[in-house]
C-alpha cells in the first residue's frame, strides 16, 4: 500500500487557498491527508475563555486561546510530512512565521505560498523553504510531482 | 482517512473522571483512542510480586510493581498525542506529577484537570500545561475543539 | 583534565539537605558543580508578578512565577549529569516529582532522597531512579563512588 | 566554576534594546554571553551577493543573503540556553517569529519583549514563551533572577 | 482501535521459549506482534557469505553475516515497544547483552528472562530492565497485565 | 499482522535495477513497499522551473529543481527501514552518495549495489553499509532473509 | 585549541590493558581523557549495599550495586567520543557487550579489543564496531591516527 | 568569552584549499578551530591494514581503512558548527558527498566550494547547502561575516 502523505496547511485563514489546494489534489487523485489550524477566526480567538473560563485580562484571554490552539497545531505539524505556509496581504501573521520556524527546526520540508511583493520581508522564511509558490495551483503541482513523480 | 488521536489519561484512579471524558468524547463522535495506567488499585500495587515473585522487603515489593506498571505507562505516554493529568483531593499523587514532567520533556501537549484549591501546589505542573480544566466536560470540549475545530 | 560533574538538586527547600551534600562533597574534594531551583520561598512565589507585572488573578500570579522559575530549572536539568530529588514530610511537592519525570524522559540518572515512610507514594519515582538514599551523607558517598571510584 | 549562560537576542534591529539588556546584565555582574543576528541592516541584506556573487533576480539576491545569515542564526539559537525575541512597531518582522518557532521546537525557554498593543497578533508567540517583558530592564531582571536567584 | 503492541524477543535460539510466549499470548487474546532475530543457527551464521559471496577469512565470513543479521535486528528493536531478552545456560550470548544495551540507550522497556544462577553476571543487564522473569509464563503474564491491565 | 517494510531505492536511474529488485521481491511474496526518487531524468531536472517559474540562471534552475526533488527524497528516506544505494558506471552520482550519508546519520541500515571496480572510490560509503551487493538478485535475497528469515 | 578526545574503556577489569593504552597514549602526547567503570571488583560489587543499606536478597544486593555503577557508566558513555570494549578469556562479560550495544544505539564509534578465538561469539559486537584490535598497542595506534593523523 | 566556532573541512585532499582558508581566517583574527579528514592519501588508504593487520582481499583492505577513518570523520562532523565541502575536478569524491549528506541529516549548515562546471551534478548537494563558494577566499569571507558580523 503506497504512502499517504500528511500535509499541514499553515497561515492565512481569510481566503480560500486551502480549498483550492484540497480540490486540486483530490482532482489529481493524490493520497494526501490535509490538516490545518482552526480557520474560523472567531472560534480561534474565543476557544480558551469559552471552554476553560472567562478572563477579564486581555493578555490571558488571548494566552488561553493561543495555547488551546497550539495543542492542535503543534501536534499536526509534528505529524506532517510537508508544511505549506501561506502569507496573505493583511495582518501580522506572526503565527504563520512561527509555524515555519517550528517546522524548520524539525527538519520538515516547507513550501511557502505568497505574492512576490512579500519577497523581502519573507526572505528568512523562504530561505528555510524548499519551494516558493505564488499560486495554490503550483502547490498542487509540487505535491503531484513529489508524490507520484509526474509533472 | 483523518487522524485518530491518542490521548493518555494520567492520575487519579478513585473517581470516574476517565469514564466521563470517554463517554463525552464518544457522544461527540471524536476519533480518539484513550489509554491510561491500570486503574485497579489492588492490581497496580500487587502486579510485580504477584507475577514475578514474592518480596519480603516492602521497598522491593513496591519497586517491582512500579516498574511493571511503567512498562505500560512509559510506552503509552511516548505514543500519546495529548496527555491529560488529573489531580484529586487525596493521596500524594506523585506519579501524576511524574507523568506530567515526563510528558513535558517529550514536548507533548499537557492538559491538567483539578480543582481551584490545588492551584498553588500545582503551579509548576500547570505552568508546563497548555490548558487547565476544572471539570471533565471541559476536557471533552478541548478535545472536540482541537480535533474537529468546533466549540 | 578530568570531568566536572553537573548535579542538580531538586525538591524540598525548607531543610539544609543541599548544604549538607555540598559540604560533604567539598570535603571529599570532588569536582562537582551543583545547581538547584531558587530556594527562597518568597522570591520563588513572587518572581513572576514582581518582575513582569502584578496580577489580580491568583492563577495567573502563580502561573507567571512558575514559568519564570522554569526558565531556570528546565535549563539546569537539561544540563545536568545527575539529578537528585529530595522529598520531605511537608507540602505537596509536585514540582519535585515533575522534575523527576522530566529527568527520566531525558534518560538522566536520578537519585532520590527521602525517608522510608514515603516509600509507597514514591514508588513510581523510585522505580525510575538508580539509587534511593535516606540521608544526605549517602548521596555524598554515591557521588564520591561514581566520580572517583572509591567507597 | 558556575555556568555561563548563552542568551540569544532575536528580532528588531533598529532600537538599542540589545545594548540596554547587555549593559544591565553587565552591571548586575551576571555570567552571560549574548549573541544575536547581524544587526547592521545593510550588511544583512547584502551579505549573500556581496560575498558569493551578484544576482540580478531580487528573489535570489535575498535568498542568498538570508541563507548566509541563517548559518549564523541557526547555529547560535541551537547553542542558546535562552532565546529573547523582540518585536517592535515597524516592519513585518517575520524572521523574529520564525526564530521563536525554531526555538520552541527545540524546547528552548523563550522570553518575548514587546509593547502591549502587539498582544493580539503575538498571542501564539507569547503562548509559546515563558515570560513576556515590556521593557529591556525586565529582561535583565528575569536573567538576574534565573541565574543568581535574587529579585 | 486499540494499540497493537510490538514485542521483540532477543537472545537464546536453542530452546522453545519464544513458542511458549507466543502461544501463551495468543491464548490470552492479546494484541501483540512478536519479532525476533533469525533463529535458525545455520542460516544466521551463513547468510552473509551465502548471499553476498564466499569469504576465506573467518573474521570477514562472520562479519558479513553479522551485518546482514543486524539489518533485521536493529530495525525490529527500533520499532519495538518492549524488548524481552533471554539468556540460557550455554554459549557466550553477547549478542543478547548487546541487544539489551541497544534497547536501553533507546529508552525501551526491557524484560529479562533467565534462571537465578545467572543473577550475578547479568546484574548490569537486569539493572537496566523493568522486570526479571524466570519462566516464559511470567513474561506472558507481564504482557497481559501491561496490555489489558489484568493479573 | 506482520510488518510491512519500507525500502528506499536510491541512485542510478538509467538501468532497470529497481525493476529487477521489485519483481524479485514480489515473486518472493515479501511485504515490502518500495520508494525511490523520481527516475525520469527530464522531469527531475525540469521540475523546479516548470512548476515554480522559469529561471535564466543555470544555478538557480538546478537549485529549484533539486529542492523540489528533496521534498520527496528526504521524506521517503526518513520513513525508510532500509536504504539501498546503487552506483552505476556513468555520471558523478553525488546525489547517491549524499543519500547514503543522510541515511547513515539517521542510523538507517544501508545496502550498496555496485560493481567491484567501484570498490576503492566507494570505500567510505561501503564502510557505512551493512551489505554490499553486486547484483540486484542479491539485494532481493538480503531482503528475503532479513524479512522472512530464510536463505 | 585543539579538541580533547573523550575515550571510554569498557570491559575486562582483571588485566592491565587500560594502563597499557593510557601509557601509550601519553607517550604519544595525544590529547585524550580516558574514563572507565570502577575497576576494583570488590567495590563494584559492594557499592550499592555498602552505601545505600544492606540487602539479604542476593538479587537486590546485585541490583542496587549495578544501578549505582550505571550512574557512572551511562554518563561517561554518553559523553564519550569513542568507546573501546575489551573482552578477555574469563567470565561472562555481559556488561561489556551491553555497553557496546548502548554505544551503538547512540551512534558512537566502537573499537573492540579481543583475541581471535573470541571471533565467532563476538561477531555481532564486532559487526557494530569500526575497528577490531587484538593488542592494546593497536588501540593506541588507532587513537594516534584518528587524532593527529599519523601512522 | 565569545564562542569558538568548529568548522569541518571535508573533501578534496590534493590542492591547498584548506591552507588558504585557514590562513585567511587566521589573518582575519577569527575564533575558529578547523578540523578535517586525514589528508595524506597514502596514510588514509593504508591505515586499516597497517594498524590492524594485513588483508589480501582488496575490499576488506579498503573497508578496514575506511572505517578507521570514519572514527575521525564522523566524530568531527558531529562536533562541527559548520561543514565546508570541497569538490575538485578529479576523482569520484563520493566521500565528500557522503559527508554532505551526513551533515544535512544532522541539520548542520553546509557551505559548498566548487567550480561552476560542477553545478549540475552537484545540484542536490548545493540544494542542501546554505552557501556555494567558488573560491576559498569566499569561504573566509562567509566565516568572517557569520562570526563577527562584518563584510
Amino acid at each position: 500500500m503506497s504512502k499517504t502523505w500528511q500535509v499541514y496547511l499553515s497561515g492565512e485563514i481569510h481566503t480560500d487557498w486551502r480549498d483550492q489546494i484540497e480540490a486540486g489534489t483530490k482532482a489529481a487523485g493524490l493520497p494526501v491527508v490535509f490538516s490545518a489550524p482552526v480557520t474560523d477566526h472567531g472560534s480561534s480567538d474565543a476557544c480558551g475563555a469559552d471552554i476553560l473560563g472567562a478572563e477579564d485580562n486581555e493578555f490571558w484571554y488571548d494566552n488561553k486561546g493561543a495555547k488551546v490552539n497550539s495543542i492542535r497545531t503543534s501536534t499536526l505539524i509534528k505529524g506532517a510530512d510537508i508544511v505549506v505556509v501561506r502569507f496573505g496581504d493583511k495582518y501580522k501573521q506572526w503565527n504563520a512565521a512561527f509555524d515555519a520556524g517550528y517546522a524548520a527546526a524539525l527538519n520538515k520540508p516547507i513550501i511557502t505560498l505568497h505574492d512576490p511583493d512579500l519577497r523581502h520581508p519573507l526572505k528568512e522564511v523562504d530561505g528555510a523553504a524548499l519551494a516558493w509558490a505564488q499560486e495554490p495551483a503550483q502547490v498542487v503541482r509540487v505535491l503531484k510531482y513529489v508524490i507520484d513523480g509526474t509533472l
